[in-house]
């Protein structure tokens, strides 16, 4: 038996023989994914010719000497799951029938907001994750996709999103888990474990930056220096890292007049020297042409695959436009040597060995589950639930106890102001109206008429005040509806130039606002909102399927709202891009006329009950550099109701060598109390979790006082205290502490 | 003789030896200035006590062992110039007579747009010089402008603002020459040449990238990485440099994290020994202190003061806090070495020196000039009849031979409406309204009506479309008044945060633009605004105290205007920043649902003739790295109207190592044409032109293709070619050619 058939050997032996049986092309061939879709009679996937027109050749040429990936098989139109599984299975056995040693694809699909097909579970997006501050939830969650995407012949998810919101115009806001890094990487870090126990490949994306582009647009240029860099960016990447994420893919971007695509620094000594990644790096789609195409580095696809793929870019997708002959002429003619082939086609096979692709006994077989189970649905709920934000409901209006309720808002009825871009019926179902959404979607306007007796809906337009004015509260549903490139108001490509609520829902808030009916402001959105004071205005981002019961519980007082905001809201719909995380500078208002308070701080959301905060304590006043310090306070349900609390710990370095920010998320934990009751929580914090990039580019921690702020959001801190780091600066690696842990009685 | 006080040495002896004679105390007292104000009587001045309250200890013991810098002594409070020139002398005497070796202060005054005192000429602001792409007619005004000073007994002027426009919401636009840095570069090259030939010390402000503030939020944080530093914000400083100006003065900010006051990266390796600077750095207002209560890098002002010392802060403004008795102590407790000291000292004394402080035959007698001579009143209105921008005129409503003329808006009747933040009515004035104006301005309406039979003012408020119904054209006047932290729309702290026109202006001009009468919208502002197309728009950037005239001149076709913008006119009031200056990247529309085409662009600005352009010839197609080239093209006045065109040559590097702007300016003539006369145009571009910072983060010209682009905007160039740099890459120094020439018949 050759030995790389040999499943006794270690993967490094068996992947340097088979490299060393292989030609140029068969090589090569493993580097790029082809977008294919699952023909509508199941036996069969067909190039995706929409997107990619003359870039594709035919498919037997394609496979010819073997195929790196197959992208999206199941989710460029809608096919009945079962059939897509059995299409994947037929192209597998074509592919591997056709090259040399019979070595299957990768096949991967999109899965941010669950497994990306007509027919899945669609959960809220990952702004909705953040809103939880639940971890533990979202690794139930990343388990439950990576199990039906498995079962459906899936290897790997291309999720999830780690950039961190710098600018929430940007229309891909919906995609990432929220302002704070932190709180990016532990929720991001739990849908890595979850997807990867479940034996799905996690792809980090996108590396690095692409949130910071310039005004919030799409694909803009990005100014940042490597400090900022990598003390907000980079943290999330690596947190999800230590949680074995076998795939990062490289970001559209460009950083200071440097594509990502074509950054040494960043893809290799960065990624793999420092951060000690041994994964796959895969392009996103079309970047390593966008050298070419968008950036101006390379002058034509040649020059753009031997920039990409010596910078570090392991496989092209979803085309072998640059990955596929220009490539194998620019190793020909000698502009670059062929290690660089081969060591992108070592990870690559490294990576199909460990997921037994290479093994003898391997079966594309799939064992198709049905999907959107019962139970992920009542994740999907649970989820919906605990990101409901309950932004002010000063009035006491909520919980609802009115009998005529008048909803107003288009998004009321609308099953698709529930779903994030990359839900399968936003991304794709647009396109295929017929299609239906392939789930249950209940609406918020269908979730209220079950619950309410008299309920009254007039959208928007000539009599609605009249509708308004004849209830006993009105429920006004306003925010996004996503899609992809223009067909919504959030989502890819669509970005916003403000923060001022899409169309003409500012005007219609203000004409119910102008009546004597109390109002109830639900925004279902993408983003923050710069919205009008209301009654009560509670916010949702993209709640899923489950949503709309989740929103109607949470008006009832079935659900007690325990979200809290992963963005701040904004009190003016300009002045941004601004986030909490920001040094002192960035919050200082003497100077501007622009005062950078937001209208609700990030972290910030109201409970049917109370909490009191009591008896902060710190195990010690000073700790070494490398040490940690306990920081355990009370905390009471003061009210009436059972409720649970997101206790926040943030820390702030008053003087350090570089500006620090005003406050940094550096804990939290979620606290079910019920009434009157109290619990100690405790906050183990080690010392690296105040380092940062020094003036000379390395990572330190720094002697000196750490304040201590402890509450119910960044700006909401009833507890303070500090500490003192003593000794000298210490140098931190890429060992160092990340997270902080937390425990209550 | 002590050497010290013997002319017929040369500045490096007498400064060593007057350093040797000098105690810890008298050196430090030369490295803080103090803000003074003229005291009515004449005779003397006091400490400014409303801006340093408590900071500033009593006038003897400030002037204990001498001063470095007097500040402000007629800027603060309404002074009649002779008087102030009188109390300054009598200061300075005071001074001289204190201090041990009778040095007297150098004595600073603003002067951005004018000479800032009580009744010196107002000119137009810098976003206007910029308008006029007139260095000649900048060299002129600065000329004048030095002269007046120091006549009174000014040394330093701090100007010009080199800052480039990163993002127009930032409320000091109005202080910068606009959006490229080839525009403001060369403009302020020629400011920095008359003031220094006057005699007066310019100070470049604000070293280094104070406009790229977070959100356009003065003060904010900037994220900026050091190519995009070097090649967008150090170029004008560089350019100013060659012009020989002796001052650099530190901007507020930080970037990515660092201080500039404390950057010693910043201020000592880059502007000194890679720049070649021997002058004075200077801090911005406060700017040491706020290392201490802003930016927090410093625990105490003695800590600031060291980190700014030994940085490149050579003298504290305009406040002894850290560089008083907390830099003696620092340096007393061993916290760092006296050498720093003496190092600041001697460049503040060999600057004393040069200027003939130190000479025993010194006098601080003035000679008062009259302020506001016919001259410069010329002077100030060329200057804005150049910088009026006409940016459309379909309806040919332009130049009006109306008779009935109503005029609305409230700025049309308010003289400030022509002034900059840093024009004394505006600048200080507002906090002394009795004093007037100090010179004469007059109104937009004031001017209109000179011109026309009858007009009509209808500020706002019913009854305005009434009256422009009744007339045979609207000219409505909107924009900014300008003003100091919220006292303004546009100035220093006025920050904005959308590019809508202030208040109900917009409201103002649909309610007008609703009419049947033909509406000139004219711009009065210190930003560019989104608004609405009209039959005609002229846009004009704070005039100054000649402005009417211009813009009424150029509304009846007395003058044809000649101005063409600096920076862009969005087509959106949100999507900021944005300017032309921009990768390809962030001019790629099909990925983001804002389209980033401006309504105006850079360069951008009509004529009432016609000018065409013809026969573009390279003098070779190929040149080596450090070769040039020359580019001719024949204009040609095709109108049957006397008219200036500004020709523009643009670049544009299709294929780089590093994202190069989509075109960038490299040149630009205005040619003066009589109806039907043609002319060539030459250009002399050197290979340095296309220079750019690499991967390594040097300087380099790179072979390869450059495409040349000749027209009339930015956007609008009818002229295209393209040479090749042979050879190989070719690393550039500070040496290297910084401007094209340009030449016409």
């Amino acid at each position: 038996m050759e030995p790389w058939r040999d499943t006794t050997q270690p993967v490094e032996t068996r992947v340097a023989d088979l490299l060393s049986r292989m030609t140029l092309e068969e090589k090569i061939a493993q580097l790029a994914g082809v977008w294919v879709t699952a023909a509508s009679s199941g036996d069969g996937v067909a190039p995706h010719q929409d997107e990619l027109a003359e870039d594709t050749p035919p498919w037997p040429e394609v496979i010819k000497y073997g195929l790196g990936q197959l992208t999206r098989t199941f989710g460029t139109a809608p096919v009945d799951p079962q059939a897509g599984a059995k299409a994947l299975e037929h192209t597998q056995r074509e592919i591997m029938a056709t090259n040399r040693f019979g070595i299957p694809a990768m096949a991967h699909e999109e899965c941010l907001a669950g497994f990306t097909t007509w027919g899945a579970t669609a959960y809220p997006v990952p702004l909705a994750w953040g809103a939880t501050f639940d971890p533990a939830l979202i690794c139930e969650m990343g388990s439950r996709i990576g199990h039906d995407m498995r079962a459906h012949g899936i290897h790997q998810g291309l999720a999830p999103v780690l950039d961190v919101t710098r600018d929430p115009r940007w229309g891909r806001t919906e995609e990432t888990v929220g302002e704070d890094p932190y709180l990016v990487g532990t929720i991001c870090a739990q849908y890595v474990r979850g997807l990867e126990q479940a034996g799905i490949v996690a792809t980090l994306k996108h590396f690095v930056g692409y949130s910071a582009s310039r005004a919030g647009r799409n694909h803009g240029p990005v100014s940042m220096g490597p400090r900022e860099l990598a003390d907000v960016m980079l943290p999330p990447f690596e947190m999800a890292l230590r949680e074995g994420a076998r795939s990062v893919m490289q970001s559209y971007t460009e950083i200071d007049g440097v594509p990502t695509a074509a950054d040494h620094r960043l893809l290799t000594e960065l990624l793999r020297d420092v951060l000690g990644f041994t994964g796959v790096v895969v392009s996103d789609y079309f970047g390593v042409s966008f050298l070419e195409t968008l950036h101006g580095t390379a002058a034509d696809a040649g020059e753009a695959a031997r920039q990409a793929l010596t910078a570090g870019v392991d496989v092209e997708l979803p085309t072998v436009r640059c990955y596929g002959s220009p490539l194998a002429e620019a190793v020909r003619s000698g502009s670059f040597d062929e290690s660089f082939v081969d060591r992108a086609a070592a990870r690559v096979l490294s990576q199909k060995c460990e997921l037994g692709l290479l093994d003898p006994s391997y079966s594309p077989s799939a064992s198709p589950v049905p999907l959107d189970s019962a139970d992920n649905r009542a994740v999907a709920r649970r989820i919906a639930e605990e990101s409901v934000v309950l932004l002010e409901n000063s009035s006491g209006v909520l919980p609802l106890e009115a009998r005529r309720v008048a909803v107003v808002g288009g998004l009321a009825d609308d099953p698709l102001a529930m779903l994030g871009c990359y839900s399968f019926p936003a991304h794709v179902g647009v396109s295929h109206p017929d299609a239906g959404l392939g789930v249950e979607i209940k609406t918020v306007l269908a979730a209220l008429r079950e619950r309410f007796a008299e309920v009254t809906y007039v959208p928007d337009g000539p009599g609605v005040q009249a509708a308004v004015e004849a209830a006993d509260v009105c429920v006004a549903v306003v925010g996004d509806k996503s899609g992809l490139f223009g067909r919504g108001t959030s989502g890819e490509g669509c970005d916003a130039p403000d923060l001022r609520l899409p169309g003409d829902q500012t005007d219609l808030l203000e004409s119910v606002l102008g009546t004597s009916t109390p109002v109830v402001v639900v925004l279902c959105s993408g983003r923050p909102y710069a919205v009008p004071p209301a009654a009560a205005t509670v916010q949702t981002f993209f709640p899923g399927e489950e949503g709309a019961n989740a929103i109607a519980d949470v008006l009832t007082g079935k659900v007690n709202p325990s979200g809290r905001l992963p963005v701040s809201v904004p009190a003016h719909p300009g002045a941004q891009p601004a986030t909490y995380l920001a040094a002192p500078l960035g919050h200082h208002s003497e100077v501007s006329a622009l005062d950078p308070t937001p209208r609700f701080p990030f972290g910030h959301g109201l409970s049917y009950t109370s909490f009191e905060y009591q008896d902060l304590r710190l195990s010690s006043t000073e700790i070494p550099a490398d040490g940690s310090v306990d920081v355990t306070c009370t905390v009471t349900n003061s009210g009436a109701r059972a409720g649970t609390e997101v206790v926040q710990l943030y820390l702030r370095d008053p003087v350090a060598q570089v500006t620090r920010p005003w406050r940094q998320l550096a804990g939290f934990v979620r606290v079910p109390l019920e009434p009157g009751q109290s619990t100690d929580v405790t906050f183990t914090v080690h010392a690296d979790l105040t380092s940062f990039t020094g003036r000379d580019g390395y990572r330190l921690v720094e002697p000196g006082s750490v304040e201590v702020y402890i509450g119910r959001s960044c700006a909401d801190t009833p507890l303070t205290a500090s500490f003192t780091i003593t000794g000298s600066a210490r140098p931190v690696g890429r060992d160092r502490v990340l997270q902080s842990s937390a425990r209550h009685s």
